[in-house]
């Protein structure tokens, strides 16, 4: 077979969780966390099930799921979507960022994205024949260099995809940077792709700058969410997108024949959790942020270099100090023989990014911090 | 915005059931059961849940449940694909054909598609810059031409998608019919994607002849399949897809950045309900063809005239006593006046099929059939 996708191989994610299972080691590859999501939400789901949710649910979301979506959206962030004609969940983000992009890139066009990112974008511009133009952030804090990338825009430039807080960085976008790249697109057709599903976690009393705060910007973009990172249940896959409704419509062509629908008992059972607890979400920044620090403060005795988290649930270490190799080179060796595996930056970028960084998931119980960071500070 | 679909609007099962619940009428259109999934099977999803099942998933399935797939696909069909190289679960059996399309179907191409057909194939096929090359099959037995298939492969044939028990028209290929694909097919590079999503709902002691079934088909195809149809959870959207290694490949680059991983918690409980009752889809037969029975001896006594129905959960009826127009004015006359919703065949094929011929879904409580037929009568 003549593959479609020369440069994919599987992602580094899975490789990373399978080595961590092979050699015993704890897991702070894979993003996900290692505690529940909350009982109330899995009693729900499970009445679901037996209130008889179990035929498929409308193409674009249950209406009640969709009606919590939309307080969210203008409680947060003062812009309330139509509830029936700009919001559709999805399969996870990774479905709605793949429909975004097959759903208004064409071959031949050109998408912005940045370097390091997360390893989804790629793959999906590619297999519509498109092609994915790289601007690295720059190190440490993986700010963007808006004069980068607006000398990168070109007449086939179709999509400009960010992502804030940023996988695998942290870095959040200021809401000097959205007007940066409002003034980029202004007077273009070029559409916003924005991946914000670490939306509630941010630190520091920093608030998360979603482009559906700037009115300009939410007039042609998708932003995508997820309930994976917020409610602890990754593997429930459930996301969605908020977009005005032209590419709403345009959206929704290529959801309905991608999944046409999510898992029934799960919208159920978040419309009626959002319900009774709709502000769950406030908890999120002083839940990680303690976790960060206590990771941090662990790490501290450590031949690591630990770069800052403004949000997100990763940390970044140097690790120039321990060995002289390439990321996927120490992150094997990590994995192996250093009893911990962690994800390297390379497959986020488009050449070997030359810096000595690995990423560490703190999305972790207290025990798997305190296993990971003896093994961490040996080192 | 310029739309990459332009022939897609809202599939017609969505605008169905919309109309069924704004009409108060009895929904016959989308094929879903109104009865529910196993409740031991429920029970285990929330105890999948409650056992810290809720991260991601391995991207592929989780081993246990393909581990379920291989036996049943052995016990079935005689053929035991590789647990770990040749099967992957996925979001639903959409998912899987949209995935397998992508994966091998290149933009220039051509895919041989039967009309009428399922409404996915032709916008996943367009999603690639490829072609849809319709074969009109044969009323009013739906049988397929084969000559015409023959006279219809060029050197831009990249794949023939079949489906049997076919939707909506109940018609089984034979293992005479898949002879004749594997004699077309022999030599080339020609891929076959075989929709299965109806295997176990097969009448009158017929078998389901299964792709699988044939060696040297086998080795050339993607088989999809789901659990929705027969664990009445199509709500549920879990499917998976089997092939040959090299295509596997190909279909999991594709899979992990379309949605990664399907609900873990599902996954879980599909894998512990198959382990304790693996046969459970042998009732399937008996339990539908009384539905069948049932929904057309009800029906005799009305003006419309029943096609035979080998397979799956549709019963086609022919109109034409009752009113002399195409099927789109008449499912939208039945939905609004005769208070049951259908679904017509236009959107299942490439131009307007001259028939007159509506589907209805028996996979429906005695209740709900008897209402429907009380109300067919009167026309
Ligand atoms: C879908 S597996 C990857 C999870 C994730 O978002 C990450 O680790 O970056
Ligand atoms: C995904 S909604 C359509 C369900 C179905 O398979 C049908 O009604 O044909």
């Amino acid at each position: 077979i003549d593959t479609k996708l020369p440069k994919v191989g599987t992602t580094i994610f899975s490789v990373m969780s399978q080595l961590a299972l092979e050699h015993k080691a704890v897991n702070l590859g894979q993003g996900f966390p290692d505690f529940e999501p909350p009982l109330g939400l899995r009693d729900a789901l499970a009445r679901a099930m037996n209130e008889g949710r179990n035929q498929y649910a409308p193409m674009h979301g249950t209406a009640p799921l969709r009606e919590q979506i939309a307080s969210k959206t203008e409680r947060m962030y003062g812009h309330r979507p139509d509830v029936d004609a700009e919001i559709t969940v999805t399969s996870g983000a990774t479905e709605a960022l793949f429909a975004a992009i097959a759903a208004v890139v064409r071959a031949g066009e050109e998408v912005i994205v940045f370097d390091p990112s997360y390893d989804s974008y790629e793959p999906a511009i590619e297999l519509q024949g498109a092609k994915a133009v790289h601007i690295p952030l720059i190190a440490p804090a993986f700010s963007v260099d808006w004069q980068r990338v607006r000398d990168a825009v070109t007449p086939r430039t179709r999509m400009i995809l960010i992502n804030s807080p940023h996988n695998p960085s942290g870095a959040v976008l200021s809401a000097a940077d959205l007007e940066e790249l409002a003034a980029i697109v202004r007077g273009t057709d070029i559409v916003v792709l924005s991946d914000e599903v670490y939306e509630h976690i941010v630190y520091d009393g920093r608030q998360h700058e979603s482009v559906l705060r700037h009115p300009e910007l939410a007039a042609r973009s998708f932003v995508i969410s997820s309930f994976g990172k917020t409610y602890h249940c990754t593997g429930w896959k459930l996301g969605y997108a908020v977009a005005p409704r032209a590419l709403t419509v345009e959206f929704r062509k290529v959801h309905q024949y991608l999944t046409f629908c999510s898992f029934h008992p799960a919208q159920a059972a978040f419309a009626e959790f959002l319900a009774s607890d709709p502000q769950h979400y406030l908890e999120l920044p002083a839940f990680y942020q303690a976790k960060r620090d206590r990771f941090r403060a662990l790490l501290a005795p450590s031949r690591f270099k630990l770069l800052d988290v403004p949000g997100g649930y990763f940390q970044l270490v140097d690790y120039s100090a321990i060995r002289d190799e390439d990321d996927l080179a120490f992150s094997r060796w990590l994995v192996e023989q250093g009893g911990v595996a962690a994800i390297p930056l390379t497959p986020f970028c488009e050449a070997a990014p030359g810096t000595r960084l690995l990423r560490l998931c703190f999305a972790k119980s207290d025990v798997t911090m305190e296993a990971a960071a003896e093994r961490l500070c040996r080192l």
